[in-house]
C-alpha cells in the first residue's frame, strides 16, 4: 500500500476509476458504489479517498498527505460536471451539498462518522431555499447538519442539541420536530451556532471547504474511536486496515412530487418467494421511510404513479442480482423525476427464505450448487427443525436466561421430576429446577421444556435437553427456585405449581401463560440442499445417541452412524436404578458381580436397540463414566434426613439404615468429582463393570449378526490419561470379547479406541495410538481441563468475562481454536505418527456448532459427533468448511 | 554386543580377565569380583559368563551358543589350578563345590536365581565328609544343594521341602533344623530325591556337569520370570540387559576352629564415625551370622583369635575403602586359615552418617567436595531435620497412613480444631480429622501432629503440615472417625478424646500411647556439606511461606527469597475470618470495599512482616487463590441446622437469619470448586479485591523502604489461562501501585508476573509473557488439569495405581515428566521465547522432591520454591542436578 500513488478515486455516470472487488483499498461501500457507476447504474457522483490515505495520516501524525486537497478539488469538479445541473460546490445560488461517509474493507455498523448536507452556510442556505422553493426543508437540512457536524467533527454531545430542540418545543408547545416550522428551525440554526460558539470557543465554520476537510479528519479519526477498537477485537479486525473516506453528491426525495425514496428485497427476505418486495414514498426523505410518520406504499404502486422511474427502477435491481448473484437489499431516491440508487447490498433473510432462495438461484442457473451451499447459515437451521413462538401472538416476557436448547413449549410447572412423570399424564409439563442433575432425567424425559436457575449453555440440564431435541432455558438466574414450597418468584412475579409457563429456548425468552407456537414448514427445498452438502462435504457427521430412539431421529437427520453412546444414562432408568445402588453398595466383588449380572440382560437389549436401528452403520460405545455417587441419594439429603429423624426421635433401627447409606455415600463423596474417581478409573479398579459392559456388547452383536444384519460396534474407553490405563482396559475387553465369541461360535469385528480428553492424553497420544484404534477428543472435557473451568460451575463468570471481553466466546459453546484446538490438533498430529490412518472424531457439544465443525474439518478429523438435532447443522457446516478450503469464500448473510 | 566373542571371563588369584568397569557385559556382581581378584584381593576363583550370552541364549530360542560347554569346562580347570588344593569339579575324592549366581548391570535384589553347594551327589558327598570330617556338615550341604536345585532350576515349590522336613522333626520332637543329626539329614536327602522323582519323573541329576549347565540355563530364564520383570518396569531397567551367570567355588568357614565367618563396614553405618565395624563367627557359615542362633563377636576380637587373618582384613578393606573411595559392607569367610572375600559394596547408612562420612572423605583427601554432595541422598536429609521414634521404644502400631509429614509426636486426641486450641493449652494434642479444611488452620497451628482418616500425599493436610513442618499421617482409610462421639476405631481398637497416641510422619505409624521421641542432632558438618551444595548449584532455592516464622524458619534453612506467599491463609486468622465473611457476603461492590478496607491494614501489616524478614531478598506475593465459599461455613452443615432447627420448631427469626446465609452460600456452591470462580477470577469479577491487595503490598513496601531496608515484592496473579484475565489484573495492579508511590512519594521496585498452572496458559505462554514479567509454575494445580485428577480426590485410585503399575509414582509427589514435565518445558520455552531473560520458578509440592528438583534444573528453571523444611533437600537435589549435567555420576548409596 505504501507504493500506492492515487489518492482518490471517482464514481459516477456510467464510469469509475475503481471497481467493486477493490474493497481493499476502497472499503465495502467505495467498492460498491464504483461496481454500480461502472454497470451504469445512476449513483449520485462522488470520490473514494483511500484507506491507504488513511494509513498515511496515522503516519504523518495526524496529517493528511501533501497535495491531497488539491486532488480533492480536482475531483469536485468531477462531480459538478457528471451531475451537469449547473450546482456547483459553494456556490451561493446553485450550492452542491455533500455527504461524507466512512467504509472500511470490513463492515462496521454505525462504529464510525458520517456527516451529511455538507456545503451549507448562512449563503449557501439561501440558494437551496431559491433553487427548491422550500424554506423549510432547507432550514431543516441546515440545523440537522450543523448538529451533525456539531456532534462528529467538533466532539459536542448530542444531548446538548437534543436540550435546545426540546427548550423551542416546549416553548411552541408541540411534540414532534415535524411541528416546527421554517422560522423554528432558522431560529434553531442561530441557537446551534451560538452554543457552539460558547461551547468550542470557535465559530462554526462557513467555508465548505473547510467543512469538507474537518469531516474528513473527523472520519480518519473515528477509525480509532474506542467504539470502533472494540468493535474490531471482537470481530478480528486487523486495526492496520484503515478507513477510505466516500464523498459524495447529496440528492433529495423530497423535492415535490416528482420526487420519491424508497428501500426494497430483490425476493421476499421472509418467504423466499421470487416477487419484487418494498415500499415507498413520494415527497419525502429516506428516514420518513422507516420513521413511520407516514405510511409508506407497497413498492408496486410505483408502477402506477411513477410508471417509466419503476420500470427502470426494477431493470436497474434485476440486473443489480444478477451481477451479485444473491438477493440485494436496496435503497434509491427520485429526485425531480431521476432515479438514483443509494445503496444496494447482500440481502438478510430468514432461515427458511435463505433454503428457498438458494435453491430457486441454482434452479435459474444464477448460482452453483456450491455457492447454494454456502449461502445458508448452518445455525440457522435451528429455526427449520424447531417449534417456535407464533410470531403473532402477545407475550409477556418474565425472565431470560441461556437459550440452551431450541424451540418454544408451553405447559404446567412442576418441580421435582417425579412431579413431572406424574402431572405429565394429565398436561403438559415444564420442568423448573435450580440445576438438574442425572437424576432427574426421567423428569426431563416427561416435560415438554425445563428450565433451570443455575449452569450455563453446556450444563447438564443443557446438553441432555439438547440431546432429547427438547426446549431448555438455563441459567436464568433471575428466578429464584422454592421446591419444597412449589413456587418460583421473578422481582414481584410469583408462579405456583400448575400454572402455565411457556418458554423460548431459541432465545432464552421465559413467558408467562400459554402462548400458541408454530411448527416450522420443512420444505423439500431443505432436503435439495442437504443433499447437496452431503455430495461436497468430506468430513463424515455422527449423532449422539444413547438409546434407539435417538438413534431413529439421529438417522432421520442423516447421521452416518453413532459417534457417541454414553452407556451411563441407560443405568439411570427407573427399573435399573435400584440395581445400580445395589452394585455401587457391594462392599465384595462377588456382591457386585451379582448386581452387575443383572444388568446385563438390560444393557445387552439396549445395544441391540442401537445396532439393529443402526443396522451397519457404527455404533461408539463409551463405556461407564460418571463418579458413581451420581447414582445414590445426594450427601447432604442424606445428612439432613438424619439430623432431622434424630431431632424427631425416630427409631434407632430406622436411623442406623439411613446412616449405614450416608457411610457410603460419604465413602464416595468428592470435592471434585469431574476429577474423581470416573472414567476408565471405574473399569480399572472394577474391572467387572468393564467385563459386564464387554460382554452385553458383543451379546448383542452376535444376537443381531444372527438375524444377518451387519454390526460395527466401537468400544470405546474413556478419560485415559496414562498409557497403562488404555492397556489394562483393553485387556479386558479383548480377553472378554472373545470368551463370548468363542462360547457363541461367531466373530464379531470389533474396535477398540479411547477419547481423547485430558491434556496428558494429547500429550501421550502418540503412546497411546498404539493401543487404539480409534481417538474421539472429548472436547467439552478438554476445555474443562485445559481452561480449568467447571462446566457445571463457570456459567457466572464466563458470562462477566464475555460481557467483559476477557473471552469473545464461552468457550464450551465454540471451540476454543487457541487453547484447545492447539491440543486437537496436537492429539491428531501425534496420533497419527504411531498410526497414519487413525480414525479420529470428536463428540463434545462442539461436534454441532458450525465455526467448530469447521475448525474439526481443517484439523483433518475423521468425523464429528453431535447431539441429533444438530445433525444437519454439521453436515451443512462441514460442506461449507470444504467448499471454503477449496476457495470458495463464504458469502453467507446473517 | 553382538559382535562380543569372548563368552567367559576368569577371576581369581591376582588376575582377572574383565574389571570393575564392565558392568554391562559382566553384571555388577561379576565386574566387582574381577576387579577385587585384578587388584590382589583373595577372592574364591570362578568365572562369568556374560550378559551377551544371556541375550544370545534368549535370540537363539533359550538355547547357548555352541561351544559354551567346552568354554566352560576349560575355566573350570582354570579355577582348579587357582585353587591348587587338589580339588577338581566332580572328583569323587577331593570333590570341589561350586555356586551359580546371577548379577545383572543393575542390582535386582532377590529378583533372581542362586544355586550352592553345586557338584556334590552320592559319591561327592562322600569325598566331602573325608575331606572335612564333617559328616554332618557334608549331607547338610547336600541336602540343602537338593532343595536349591530342586526349588531353582526344577520348579518345585520351596513348601513341598518343608513339609518334609517338618514331619522329621516332629517325628524327633526337636524344634530347629540344627537339632538334626547326620543321619537325619542323610534320611532327608533320599525324601527328597524320592519326593523329586516323584513330581518331576525324572532322577535328580546326579552328573556335577549336567548339574551346572541346568543351573546356568535356570539363571537365565530367571531374568525373565514375573518377579524380575516386574521389579524392571517399576525400576526403569530395560528387558534386554540380560543377566551374567557367576560360577565360583564354594570356600566354606565352618571347616574347623581355623575357619570363620563374618560381615562388616569400614566405619560406623550409623554414625559415620571412621571405625573398624563388624562382626563374626568361627567355625560357623555365613548364615549363621545373620540367624541369630549363636551370637556373634565384635570383629575387633578377630584380632585376637586369628592375629594375621586380622591384619590381612583390615589391610585389604582399608585398600577396598580407598580403591572404591567409599564405605565398604564386606563378606569374608577364613577356610583353614585362608582369608577369603565373598563380596564388597557400598555400604548403606543412615542420613547422619552419610553427612559425616561424606565431610570426613573430603578432609581425608579421598573424594572431592562435588562427590561429597552427591554422596547424601537429599530426602534423607529429612530425618536429620524433624524429631524421630527413639529406636528403642517398644511400640504397638495400630495404623498405618501415608508418610504426609516427617516428624514424630505424642498428644491427647482431639477431633476438632476448637478442641486443638482449647486443650493445647494444658497438653500437647494430635488433631484427628476425616479430612482437614482451611476452617482447620488454627486447630492445626496448635497440635503437634494430625492424623486425617482421607487424603493423599498433596491434601490439604499433607500440604500443610509439611509448611508448618508438623508431623501428619493423611489417608489413613482403615480408621472410622467418630467427631460426634470424640472417638476414632481401628478395628477392634477405640480411642477417645484424651487417650495419648503417637503419630510418626515419616513412616505413617500412628502408635497407641506415648512414645519416647528423640530429636535428631545436627552436626557441623551437615551446614559443611550444605555449603558445598550451594558453591555447586546454578538453580535458586525459595521457599513457601505466609508469615512471618515460616519466613524466618525458611532463612534459618538457607532459603534466598520466599517463591509462594499464599496470601489467603492470612485471611483465616480467627480475628479476621468475621471481615472476610463479611466481605463475601456484601451484594454490593459498595459493602464489600467496606469490608476489604477493614482487611487492608491487617494484610498491609503481613507483608510488612514478610518484606522486613526477608529484608532484600524477593517475596512472590500470590493474589487471593481459593473459592469464596472456602470462608463460609460448610453448605451441608447450614442445610442440616435449618432443617434440625425448623423440626425442632425455632424461632423464624432465627430460621430466617440462618437460611439467609445458607441462601448465600448456595448462592456461592460449586459442585467442582477447583475449577470454579477461583485464582484471578476473583479479581476480574471483585476488582476492588485486588486493588486491596495490591494497596497493602506497596504500601507495606513503602513503609519498609522508609526504614531504610530493600524490599522486593513480586505481584503474582493466580489461574491464568487467557491472555485478557493477565492484562485486565495487571492494568489494576499498576494503576494500583502508581497511586500509592504518588500518595507515598516513593518508588518501590516490583514486578508483576503469573502463575502457569493450567494447560491453556502452557499454550499460550508466549502470549502470557509480553505481560508477564516472571512466571511461577503450580505444578500441583497443573497435575490436576493435566490429569484431570482431584488432589483432595484422586488419594485412592493413585493408590490403586501404583499398587498395581499403573501408575510409577503419585504423581503429586514426584512431577511427571512425561505429561506435566512436557507442559512445563513448553512453557519455559514458548516463555522465552517472547522474553528470553523471563524468570522462571516452580512453587508446586514438587519444589521439595528430589527427583522433581533435578528435572527443573534440566527444564533451566531459575529456581524452585517448597516448604521451609525441604529447602536443604532442595538445595542438595539442586547441587546433584547440576553436577549430574556436568557429568558426574550419582553415586549415592540408598
Amino acid at each position: 500500500m505504501a507504493k500506492e500513488k492515487k489518492l482518490i478515486y471517482f464514481f459516477g455516470k456510467g464510469n469509475a476509476e475503481g471497481t467493486g472487488t477493490m474493497k481493499d483499498l476502497l472499503g465495502g461501500k467505495g467498492a460498491g458504489l464504483a461496481e454500480m457507476a461502472k454497470v451504469g447504474i445512476p449513483v449520485p457522483p462522488g470520490f473514494t479517498i483511500t484507506t491507504a490515505v488513511c494509513n498515511l495520516y496515522y503516519d504523518l501524525g495526524k496529517r493528511v498527505p501533501a497535495g491531497l486537497d488539491a486532488e480533492m478539488r480536482k475531483y469536485m469538479k468531477k462531480i459538478e460536471a457528471a451531475l451537469g445541473d449547473g450546482c456547483v460546490f459553494g456556490d451561493a445560488n446553485r450550492p452542491l451539498l455533500m455527504s461524507v461517509r466512512s467504509g472500511s474493507k470490513f463492515s462496521m455498523p454505525g462504529m464510525m462518522d458520517t456527516v451529511l448536507n455538507l456545503g451549507l452556510n448562512s449563503r449557501t442556505v439561501q440558494g437551496l431555499i431559491a433553487r427548491t422553493g422550500n424554506e423549510r426543508f432547507a432550514w431543516d437540512a441546515y440545523r440537522r447538519f450543523i448538529q451533525m457536524f456539531g456532534n462528529v467533527v467538533m466532539g459536542i454531545e448530542k444531548e446538548v442539541f437534543e436540550e435546545i430542540i426540546q427548550e423551542i418545543k416546549k416553548k411552541k408547545k408541540v411534540r414532534l420536530d415535524l411541528d416546527l416550522d421554517a422560522a423554528d428551525l432558522k431560529g434553531l440554526v442561530d441557537k446551534y451556532k451560538a452554543k457552539i460558539k460558547q461551547i468550542t470557543k470557535h465559530e462554526f465554520p462557513q467555508d465548505p471547504w473547510e467543512q469538507l476537510t474537518m469531516s474528513r479528519d473527523a472520519v480518519f479519526n473515528s477509525w480509532n474511536n474506542p467504539r470502533a477498537v472494540t468493535y474490531r477485537r471482537l470481530n478480528n479486525i486487523p486495526g492496520n486496515l484503515g478507513t477510505a473516506v466516500n464523498v459524495q453528491a447529496m440528492v433529495f426525495g423530497n423535492m415535490g412530487s416528482a420526487s420519491a425514496t424508497g428501500v426494497g428485497f430483490t425476493r421476499n427476505p421472509s418467504t423466499g418467494a421470487k416477487e419484487f418486495y418494498g415500499e415507498y414514498l413520494t415527497n419525502a426523505q429516506g428516514e420518513d421511510v422507516v420513521a413511520g410518520v407516514r405510511t409508506p406504499r407497497p413498492i408496486v404502486n410505483l408502477g402506477k404513479e411513477m410508471p417509466q422511474v419503476y420500470r427502470q427502477l426494477r431493470a436497474i435491481t434485476s440486473r443489480l442480482e444478477k451481477h451479485y448473484r444473491d438477493v440485494q437489499d436496496f435503497e434509491f431516491t427520485v429526485q425531480e423525476g431521476t432515479l438514483y440508487m443509494l445503496q444496494t447490498r447482500t440481502g438478510k433473510r430468514t432461515a427458511p427464505a435463505a433454503v428457498k432462495i438458494a435453491v430457486d438461484m441454482v434452479k435459474e442457473g444464477l448460482i452453483t450448487k456450491g455457492e447454494a451451499v454456502l449461502r445458508v447459515e448452518p445455525a440457522s437451521l435451528d429455526q427449520l427443525l424447531h417449534p417456535v413462538i407464533d410470531p403473532k401472538a402477545k407475550i409477556e416476557v418474565i425472565a431470560r436466561g441461556l437459550p440452551a436448547s431450541p424451540g418454544a413449549a408451553s405447559g404446567k410447572v412442576v418441580f421435582t421430576a417425579d412431579e413431572a412423570v406424574e402431572q405429565a399424564k394429565k398436561n403438559p409439563v415444564i420442568l423448573v429446577r435450580p440445576e438438574t442433575t442425572p437424576d432427574d432425567i426421567h423428569g426431563m424425559d416427561a416435560a415438554k421444556g425445563i428450565i433451570t436457575a443455575r449452569g450455563g449453555m453446556t450444563s447438564h440440564a443443557a446438553v441432555v435437553a439438547r440431546g432429547m431435541g427438547k426446549p431448555c432455558v438455563s441459567g436464568c438466574e433471575s428466578i429464584m427456585v422454592d421446591t419444597k414450597a412449589g413456587k418460583l418468584t421473578v422481582g414481584k412475579v410469583t408462579v405456583k405449581k400448575g400454572d402455565y409457563l411457556t418458554i423460548d429456548g431459541g432465545t432464552g425468552r421465559i413467558i408467562i401463560g400459554k402462548v400458541p407456537t408454530k411448527d416450522p414448514e420443512v420444505s423439500g427445498d431443505f432436503g435439495t440442499l442437504m443433499k447437496w452438502a452431503d455430495a461436497v462435504r468430506t468430513m463424515g457427521v455422527r449423532a449422539n445417541a444413547d438409546i434407539p430412539r435417538d438413534a431413529r431421529m439421529a438417522r432421520q437427520f442423516g447421521a452416518e452412524g453413532i459417534g457417541l453412546c454414553r452407556t451411563e444414562h441407560m443405568f439411570f432408568a427407573e427399573d435399573r436404578l435400584p440395581i445400580v445402588q445395589q452394585m455401587i453398595l457391594a462392599t465384595t466383588t462377588d456382591n457386585r458381580e451379582k448386581a452387575l449380572a443383572k444388568l446385563l440382560p438390560m444393557q445387552r437389549a439396549d445395544f441391540k436397540g442401537l445396532f439393529e436401528t443402526m443396522d451397519g452403520l457404527p455404533v461408539t460405545i463409551r463405556l461407564l463414566d460418571p463418579p458413581l455417587h451420581e447414582f445414590l441419594p445426594k450427601r447432604e439429603e442424606l445428612m439432613v434426613e438424619t439430623a432431622v429423624m434424630k431431632a424427631k426421635h425416630a427409631s434407632q433401627a430406622a436411623i442406623a439404615k439411613k446412616e449405614k447409606l450416608l457411610h457410603r455415600v460419604e465413602e464416595l463423596h468428592e470435592l471434585n468429582p469431574m476429577l474423581g474417581h470416573r472414567g476408565c478409573r471405574l473399569g480399572i479398579v472394577f474391572p467387572e463393570i468393564t467385563r459386564m459392559q464387554t460382554r452385553a456388547i458383543i451379546e448383542a452383536a452376535c444376537d443381531v449378526l444372527k438375524k444377518g444384519k451387519k454390526v460395527v460396534p466401537e468400544i470405546m474407553v474413556p478419560l485415559v490419561g496414562i498409557g497403562q490405563e488404555l492397556t489394562n482396559q483393553k485387556e479386558i475387553i479383548v480377553t472378554t470379547a472373545n470368551e463370548v465369541m468363542k462360547r457363541r461360535g461367531i466373530t464379531v469385528e470389533y474396535s477398540i479406541g479411547t477419547m481423547i480428553e485430558l491434556p496428558r492424553a494429547v500429550i501421550i497420544a502418540d503412546t497411546i495410538a498404539k493401543e487404539a484404534e480409534f481417538f474421539s477428543f472429548g472436547t467439552n472435557d478438554l476445555t474443562q481441563t485445559a481452561y480449568g473451568f467447571s462446566r457445571d460451575d463457570a456459567g457466572k463468570f464466563i458470562k462477566y468475562y464475555t460481557d467483559h471481553g476477557i473471552l469473545e466466546n464461552d468457550p464450551f459453546q465454540v471451540l476454543d481454536e487457541e487453547g484447545v484446538g492447539y491440543l486437537v490438533k496436537l492429539g491428531v498430529e501425534k496420533g497419527r505418527t504411531t498410526r497414519p490412518k487413525l480414525k479420529v472424531g470428536i463428540c463434545g457439544e462442539h461436534g454441532g456448532d458450525p465455526a467448530s465443525v469447521e475448525f474439526c474439518h481443517k484439523a483433518k478429523l475423521t468425523y464429528v459427533s453431535c447431539s441429533p438435532y444438530r445433525v444437519p447443522i454439521a453436515r451443512l457446516a462441514a460442506a461449507q468448511a470444504r467448499l471454503k478450503e477449496k476457495g470458495m469464500g463464504a458469502s453467507v448473510s446473517k
